[in-house]
């Protein structure tokens, strides 16, 4: 489902070092759309960081919403390390959610650039717009399939079916972005997120403890 | 708790036709912001469709920003004449809720609007930064004060607090129009609100039957 973008190969360097300095680029990248959102954030400032002119950079990532997208593959793979989103359990899948959000609460920059491209990608002519709607498609199939795990196992309450439970979360999750943006010393994220799961799923959330929630995720 | 922006009042206009003049500059930039978004919205557009010059619209709003809050208080205007936010009847504000989600789906822009703002507001330096305060807080505090209601009416399930109920409703609209907007064609706000609410409300949606929708609102 995931279109993968082949990296350019700088002329004289190895396929080592072009993957190396390929990613170097990419978490300048999150830096500086993360501080400076996507649209003010400059391609010569991400060049810089990596000691490199823009043209350079150009031979990696052919343009800003090429690199941009690369950015945003690159923070789901680090999601998925700490959510098993295609594992089809659905305790686990909660469970990693609930996680994300307490890992996302440490990560405000990345958080508000998700948010606002999210809402700015709605636009049909945006350059990430594609990129979404998959992102979306994706998250929904995934938790769907989780929540009927959970139905066969008997756990969910109230007739709750599995796509309405994953339109809902995902839902969930990014509403309570934008008021933790606003609001953050007042919202606890997976707080909220481990009460509402609590309402229409029958999972004991203490038997989880600690382990959970990964102590680490890739940096 | 809203501040209220005065009128500049045109040198040789009477109150009225200032007034009148305002409104329909108002309506004007809400189709232009709605269309265009707020950055790519100009106001040489706005002033254009009501036939002024941009000068003579800056004499009733000192800046784009100042008639930006103008036309959300005007919207939220508009909201409350669907949904009694600050009647304290819990029930009544869980199918108004409903309501607007309905009649929201109609009126895609001002969502695509709503939505966008919302996320890049979260920047502190952004001039609808403390709009988006006020209206979330006092939002989450009209929706609690229904959720009080509700609860000391005994059909609060599970639990759940009102506190929490008005954090958790806010953040599903939010998040169901990011992917209503994405996806309209298979996804039904208002379906989804009010099986949501069913699942921590103990409600009878049969018994509102459609007059819980106003027919028609404020143009």
């Amino acid at each position: 489902m995931t279109e993968t973008i082949a990296p350019a190969r700088g002329r004289r360097g190895s396929y080592a070092k072009s993957e190396a300095t390929r990613q170097a680029i990419l978490d300048a990248a999150l830096e500086v759309f993360s501080q400076s959102g996507y649209r003010a954030g400059s391609l010569r400032d991400i060049a810089q960081r990596v000691d490199m002119s823009e043209a350079g950079l150009l031979h990696h990532f052919r343009n800003k919403s090429a690199l941009l997208e690369a950015v945003l593959e690159l923070r789901d793979e680090q999601a998925r390390a700490l959510v098993p989103i295609e594992s089809g359990d659905g305790v686990e899948l909660l469970r990693g959610l609930v996680g994300l959000a307490e890992y996302n609460a440490s990560i405000p920059g990345v958080v508000e650039l998700f948010t606002t491209l999210s809402a700015e990608a709605t636009a049909p002519d945006h350059p990430a717009h594609a990129y979404f709607l998959r992102r979306y498609e994706y998250t929904r199939r995934n938790i769907e399939r989780a929540f009927r795990d959970l139905r066969d196992r008997g756990l969910l309450r109230h007739g709750m079916t599995p796509r309405r439970g994953a339109v809902i979360m995902v839902a969930l999750m990014d509403g309570l972005q934008v008021q933790w943006l606003l609001h953050r010393d007042i919202l606890d994220m997976a707080e909220e997120l481990r009460a509402v799961f609590s309402t229409f799923v029958d999972i004991d959330w203490n038997a989880a403890g600690t382990d959970a929630v990964p102590e680490s995720v890739p940096a």
